[in-house]
């Protein structure tokens, strides 16, 4: 038995200042996290999280493909104990939750889409980070939108990713 | 035999009181029509049908899996008898037309982006429903954009669907 | 042994008179190459190559499906011998890598967004060539954005692809 699963996920750029003056305290400038990786001299993602759009769209894909709801059932995004949290975790709950309902992924295929980071230098690093914590080959390209809409002005980054699952009992 | 198929709508929200007028006509407030369910309370969606995206996205990838042209050839959504038309209606033609050439749906996984309605407490519902018309697995997340773009602004909705569908003959 | 990959790729429109100054010279008003097509009439996309954005999302599919890069990699985009290129010839080599692979199309979906051009009066006439060129089906639908976003507003054009892809071997 064979699935198909869709994610999109979209994150605004953080603003910096604007959060640790929320915050009340000064901190560290926050680093892009994509992909599983850290980015230095990237400007970071907003989010709960640690704002890592392609482990998000990748959680959604595979959640959707085995209809196991989607990241916010999943790992209560909305928990304290969750701010800040490094969403690779995220992934590898993901693919438990899949396995307990003898669900394995074939394949995620992902697509960024944003004028930041300039991705294809890093894309087999990505690819392999991901395909580890996946168990399976997790491909990634990114392209832009031309200067066109909230991904050309650079003011978010979106990502889309399709999953394939299998199991074996069919 | 299996294919892919990809489905992508859009529809602004409605404005009720232009309408109306255009109508020449009271009537009562529109009802949002998502994912074959009424949503009372939440602001209609525009559209020559009832506007409900998740169906018309579902439909579209369903007869581009299986090379059948789109919802436009199926239905005829721009005769005057389809003005206000349940979608879900859509979905079984598109179905019928399936199964009178030898596919069957797998699954269809279904990406809602915008800011409303909150999804998740009638997910479950909203999949029954869907998955019934579809005589297969149809599942649901929804996301928003982190007030990014026209559905950051609570302009219109986006909806993503991917199907996979069978044939015994191959 | 199968794999589904996703594609997107987005151009705005060519300002042709922009163009032929900034080349000092005058030309031909350029032509909307999409699908493989000619669109006399239709404004044409911005792009290094003929902006047919239609194949580069093809193409883009299909290599992040095989876990082979994607168009950047594949055919030198940047390069000055693809200036202007036919895009089709990127999908004939796309196709040409995953063969040498072991990997074979076994279809590929395309969802349009855009106001123009109409799409499915040449629905059939642009399946057939798509088709033709990845040796498998490619079926080709068009939609709308209700005029909302870059796409609704007439600035540019998005196509999103997902392809599947199979491999003898397992």
């Amino acid at each position: 038995m064979i699935r198909v699963g869709t994610g999109f996920d979209v994150h605004a750029y953080a603003d910096a200042d604007a959060e640790a003056a929320a915050d009340g305290q000064s901190r560290a400038e926050p680093v892009l996290r994509l992909a599983g990786l850290d980015w230095p001299g990237e400007p970071a993602l907003a989010g709960h999280s640690d704002g890592d759009a392609v482990c998000h769209a990748v959680v959604d894909a595979l959640l959707s493909a085995a209809g196991l709801g989607d990241i916010g059932g999943l790992v209560g995004v909305d928990e304290p104990g969750t701010a800040g949290a490094a969403s690779t975790g995220f992934v590898t709950t993901a693919i438990e939750r899949l396995a307990s309902n003898g669900w394995s992924p074939v394949n995620v295929s992902v697509q960024i889409v944003g004028n930041r980071p300039r991705f294809a230098p890093r894309r087999d690093e990505a690819q392999l980070v991901m395909s580890e914590l996946v168990g399976a080959p997790v491909t990634l390209s990114a392209t832009t939108t031309d200067h066109l809409g909230f991904t050309g002005r650079g003011e978010g980054l979106a990502v889309i990713a399709t999953a394939l699952i299998a199991r074996a009992d069919a």
